[in-house]
């Protein structure tokens, strides 16, 4: 199935276009105009002639030009009608933001929904959904204000994700961390195309790098599981699934009206398709991140180095309580460091390089790990507060990283000098975290892709 | 015991201060200045006679005037020579930053310098540690740069840590997000004073809300459990421990050299003494601020009110995998919120008032809440994202947090719109969470210190 034109559509028709600012119809022109999207755009509306500069039509029929994509933001009455009205137009794609269908009941409304699409041969995302968003395009029918939703830069994570607020929410956050996208998809009550429709084109998508899904349930579960299995043979592919008690359960029949299944069951195929799991937001993105960043590790024994004592102790007991190996450094790598190391630093495993350690310090052991055979990846934590630190690391780290070797992930906690020195690694492709527990988890989620296949 | 002189001390002796810029001995005087720290400062060095502006002293046996408490900053080998000096000064309080002692293996230092103190009856925090910091009197021994590790303005959770970097890199983050302290206090090896004490100080001291503490060993385990069965029953205390796993335990040999022990011993211990635990520094700071800010809850029944319904599917799932409850509104609140609310929305639990909730139809649903004995805490799920959501609910949950009736915590992920608006609800005294599991592990540990009691 070519679902290109979903997120490369070179002219877009919005039906339900609107004057009236904070209206959806008014949100989504206006998105596209200040987002610089470069395609066609043709708000449709009976009753304006020109919406924010742009030519308005009464009906996708009075636009002479070819329409690649309509974009439907009308009342739920008047969805069939509108469809009908592109069906005569012949426009192949849809998406409909329109909600009012399964979610509040209405059962009848989104059969006949359905038999309509079948019959015009339309293909369509939602309704009850945010639609698409494209960095590279610009592509965007996120009816969500620029202010309130600052849209991604370029990047290699693309995310489907069946709720809208989950999945704008967690763009919102994302971006002002300087994580970015290649696609966005809310695809709400996937009346035609469903998460695998989406996964499986993800999965050929050549901007995407690693694949990240909020799903409530499947609505077909041999199909997810097929394309999942074919995908993640080709990236990474990461889950977090809501509904795994049964409360959560119950409260998706009135937020999408899926089947949620038991977690059990979900979590099994999972693991037989070769996907990662997530339990939390925050673990799905810092998973995304380094398996986007990240080299092939050849094992999970993991060197850690340290300038915090406690540091080092708590990531230890992670790195164990993970399942993850504590590398031991061979004879040669121990013989080297003690010749360059001062005294007072006990060469093992974790490395703590003490509180006055220097970015000399710093480089001399990123070295030797590097070229240890015995050390699988490296977590570094390097506090900023320490005096004799230098900001020059970040361009020693980078430095080693540009090698790729070995995964290099960094812990940072800390106030805005902090921030400032991990935002300029994670712009050099090195994800960093804030507290040791997060990159221990993301060094375990990476190990299973790799290693487990 | 008195500790009080270790962070209300009117005059303060920094013995090694020095001329150099970035040396410890020049970034504490440093401090002192520039973080209007009240009380008079005697620089000690003998070849100097005047430091940042500041008269200095050859020893502290030529300054006249009296001095509360010695900062001992000079190198390992003259720390004996100048304890003796304190000693003739009548100097009883002093903070030994120096290391170089029983984490390096010179366990013979150590114990000589634990003799010294004794026959001296000077009080000791240290080696090896970063000392003390007072929001409120700025007494400040911390010798890391303020620009890099900004200090925190006042607040209720008090931070007692062996580790100096954790310490620090974790005052510096919450001190970036706005989160206030009263006392910090990081004690090294603890050669004197010990977590116990601090732990009993902090437990007595007004201005301590809640005490957070990081430890990796503790000296005399039946004094501190005795300690905090008292401190807990005044007010919280939160523990993350390092070395659980034998790795992590072993590699706390090599940094303070305490003895770990089993972490099922350890664990079972802090239960029985109401102390709660925390799994990561990220928890431990979460549930610091609930308990600091919220007031007591009846039980733990959860209402969760969201405009986004994949976050209340994911809270929901959350609240029952913590051992919380879903709260069951009442029949005359199901009633009153029926005519109050849009057809649409579902009334239960999660609540959710989909994507066109106003700050109107929040308030109507917290009025409910609020009133509804059925329900002991409200899990707040704001997503800023959504267009028809105004910056006045801030003052909306403002005015129904101030009636002190329940606690209530705000879940809201997004860039700097939304972190503008939950760091005005945090100034306001309102826990506010990025990620929902975040949000329900705190309540969840809120729940369990007035609920076992």
């Amino acid at each position: 199935m070519n679902l290109e034109p979903f997120f490369k559509a070179k002219s877009i028709a919005v039906i339900g276009a609107s004057h009236e600012s904070g209206k959806v119809g008014n949100v989504i022109i206006r998105n596209l105009v200040d987002g610089l999207y470069g395609g066609k755009i043709f708000p449709i509306n009976p009753n304006a002639s020109e919406i924010l500069g742009l030519k308005t039509y009464p009906s996708v029929n009075a636009v002479k030009e070819k329409i690649e994509l309509a974009v439907v933001a009308v009342p739920t009455e008047l969805v069939f009608k509108v469809l009908g009205e592109c069906r005569k137009k012949c426009i192949k794609n849809v998406i409909i933001v329109t909600a009012g269908f399964r979610e509040v009941g209405n059962a009848e409304g989104e059969e006949k929904l359905k038999k309509l699409l079948k019959k015009y041969k339309i293909r369509a995302i939602g309704p009850n959904c945010l639609g698409t968003f494209n960095s590279h395009t610009k592509l965007d029918t996120m009816f969500l204000p620029r202010y309130r939703l600052i849209r991604p830069g370029k990047g290699g994570i693309s995310f489907i994700c069946q709720s809208g607020a989950v999945g704008s929410a967690i763009l919102d956050l994302a971006t002002s961390r300087g994580y970015g996208f290649a696609k966005f998809a809310s695809y709400g009550n996937a009346a035609d195309i469903d998460e695998s429709d989406l996964l499986e084109y993800m999965g050929s998508d050549r901007d995407t790098k690693v694949i990240c899904m909020y799903i409530e349930g499947v609505k077909n579960g041999r199909k997810f599981l097929e394309t999942a299995r074919n995908v993640t043979k080709k990236k990474p592919v990461i889950v977090i699934k809501g509904g795994v008690t049964a409360q959560g359960s119950h409260a998706i029949v009135s937020h999408t009206g899926s089947l949620a299944g038991s977690a059990e069951i979900y979590f099994g195929a999972f693991r037989q398709a070769g996907i990662i799991r997530a339990d939390s937001l925050y673990d799905m993105f810092n998973y995304a991140r380094i398996l986007e960043s990240c080299v092939r590790p050849k094992g999970s024994r993991v060197q850690i180095i340290t300038n915090g004592g406690g540091y080092g102790v708590l990531s230890t007991d992670y790195v164990i309580t993970n399942g993850l190996k504590m590398a031991e450094m061979s004879q040669v790598t121990r013989k080297i460091l003690r010749k360059q190391l001062p005294k007072l630093v006990n060469i093992g495993n974790p490395l703590d390089l003490v509180g006055d350690a220097t970015t000399e310090r710093y480089k001399t052991v990123m070295e030797a790990a590097l070229a240890d055979g015995a050390i699988d990846a490296i977590l570094l934590i390097v506090l900023y507060q320490t005096p004799r630190i230098t900001t020059d690391i970040v361009d020693m780290i980078v430095e080693m990283n540009d090698r790729k070797r070995k995964p290099i992930v960094v812990v940072s906690t800390g106030g805005e000098f902090t921030e400032l020195l991990s935002k300029n690694l994670e712009a050099n492709g090195i994800p960093t975290f804030e507290y040791p527990e997060a990159a221990v988890r993301s060094i375990k989620a990476l190990a299973e892709y790799y290693i487990t296949k």
